[in-house]
């Protein structure tokens, strides 16, 4: 039984407390909030605690609030030699003060407020600076999620990019795709089915051997045609861009 | 019951011979192909054909060949004043030969040969000449799919450019960020529940709405982190050019 402590009030933090309490290999001590309301939904009153002194003794402590505020929770925890993890994915596992052992516990997933979240698909990034810390994380990881990873803090570097291509920047053409239908009197959703294949392609195939399309066939008469239907300068550079971007095949062009 | 006859023997003619074949409101007469074998595991060896003169009289003649072939095949039918409709996403009805009523029954997804098609969430996009002929096609269209909708030709075209925002240029986007998974020793798999999520949330919100990530905080630390962190120029240029997109949200550069 891994007994854990949550620091923190907001959705990721939330998650985790739903997680977890569902497991029966996790014990939940204790959960820091600076309004106790913000969490009495989810713990009983007396494990909700809202100064830092009333922490009491964990085998691990998982600081999850916003970035810019790890490094100044880390620092005015009153304990020391204990293993105290943040959950972000864009900051360094050295942002956390050196009186504690280091780790970083990343779910990499977009959580929703109001949205039930089947955790045990989402994947856990873990970090840790030495091997038997590792494996309490593991242990804890584990009991929530069946896809658990060692990723190092430069390789979650590479993880957040690459997430910002396959989330941020897709649901951006999801929503010029929109901008062109609605500009042509074409209801969305008439896309919508097609959206939900191009994404449940990837589950079983390579996205190089998923490429279709004019840009793939080299079908310049296609994009030129297109090229000639968009109205929007900014639609029509995207258009170019990823379209040679294709052509030249990840190549540096 | 309407009678039914497919010319063509590719992907989308063979899913529509399974879908119709399923369908009690719809009797398929005939379907043509150069090549009897091609569709033997389909139907009966007598329905068929391999001569255009062998075709029998039928309500409806979907015509589901390659788009440059579409103008020929039509010219080549023996027979005048039917309703004969193509399937293509890119053709005009216009390339229809003018000596049968015209139309387009253009089923908007991507067909993989050997996988099986829930073609009851298709959108099948319909267009003809006349109210008269929309009847059939839409009886015909409803009796495999309940996402029928009526499109014009030049709706037809928006249609399909914001499909290869939405589908060709996504995947693009997801090749690149199993690059730079790769580059950096990260499996692809860690990012494959984001893709679904991403695309999940489009069931009920406007991407507009469902945006997050450092462009649309505007967040300048991490977009800059980024672009530094990137290699390929081709990436970082990408990158760029969407960042911006997503700032100035859809708003002519």
């Amino acid at each position: 039984m891994i007994r854990i402590t949550i620091i923190g009030s907001g959705n990721v933090a939330q998650h985790l407390i739903k997680a977890f309490s569902a497991s029966p290999l996790v014990e939940i001590v204790q959960a820091f909030s600076r309004k106790k309301e913000a969490l009495s939904h989810l713990l009983d009153s007396e494990k909700i605690v809202t100064e830092f002194t009333a922490l009491k003794n964990a085998d691990l402590y998982i600081i999850s609030v916003s970035d810019n505020a790890i490094s100044e929770v880390s620092s005015q925890l009153p304990f020391k030699d204990r293993l105290v993890v943040h959950t972000s994915g864009t900051t360094s596992i050295d942002v956390l003060d050196s009186k504690n052992k280091k780790g970083v516990f990343y779910p990499l997933q977009t959580f929703s407020k109001n949205k039930t979240v089947d955790f045990s698909i989402i994947p856990i990034c873990l970090e840790t600076k030495n091997q038997n810390d590792y494996k309490i994380l593991e242990t804890a990881a584990k009991s929530i999620s069946n896809a658990v990873f060692s990723i190092s803090s430069e390789q979650r570097k590479a993880l957040h990019v690459a997430a910002v291509f396959v989330n941020n920047f897709t649901n951006h053409l999801y929503q010029i795709g929109q901008e062109i239908c609605e500009e042509h009197q074409v209801p969305f959703k008439v896309l919508k089915p097609l959206i939900q294949e191009t994404a449940e392609k990837i589950k079983t195939l390579d996205p190089i051997d998923a490429q279709t399309g004019p840009a793939k066939r080299r079908d310049s008469v296609t994009t030129n045609a297109h090229l000639g239907f968009i109205t929007n300068e900014n639609q029509k550079n995207i258009y170019k861009i990823l379209t040679q971007s294709i052509q030249h095949n990840g190549k540096k062009l």
